[in-house]
């Protein structure tokens, strides 16, 4: 469970290569898998990372599994929202 | 193969429920099963077509696969151009 906690790289609103950097330190330094996570508009990001870590650094990590589905928020009005979310692992 | 055609959903610049409703009417007229597509930036709205779909409207719609690519376009200037791309699968 802790273990699962640290080879987790969440994408936010960064330049992708900075995601891109982590991913690839996760995957050489003993992680043989690593979960991209992100929310909302960034999923577009994070699946890029994804395939920029695979395509041109880490040739042979493979996607072994793509999630997507929803969490309920509570925004600064306090309202509820829906968020997309999506995980992908990649593992060498 | 012509078949399959038909039961695509592109997902592109318009509002999510433009394709919601695009997916609803397909999985409602015979066939069980809608690819949503989708490339670069409009990934994420993908990923809310196929959560909205699944959770409001065809309750008994399960995503049965998520694939994620990158192909290789040719832009305006002649220039070759990575582009990130998704395909969701729903099956009821």
């Amino acid at each position: 469970m802790a273990e699962e906690q640290e080879n987790v790289i969440y994408v936010g609103n960064k330049p992708p290569m900075n995601y891109v950097l982590a991913a690839i330190t996760q995957l050489n330094s003993g992680a043989n898998k690593v979960a991209i996570k992100a929310r909302g508009r960034a999923i577009s990001r994070a699946v890029d990372v994804a395939e920029i870590v695979r395509r041109r650094f880490v040739t042979d990590a493979k996607i072994e599994d793509v999630k997507i589905f929803t969490e309920e928020l509570t925004n600064e009005e306090g309202n509820k929202v829906n968020v997309s979310c999506i995980e992908i692992y990649l593992a060498r």
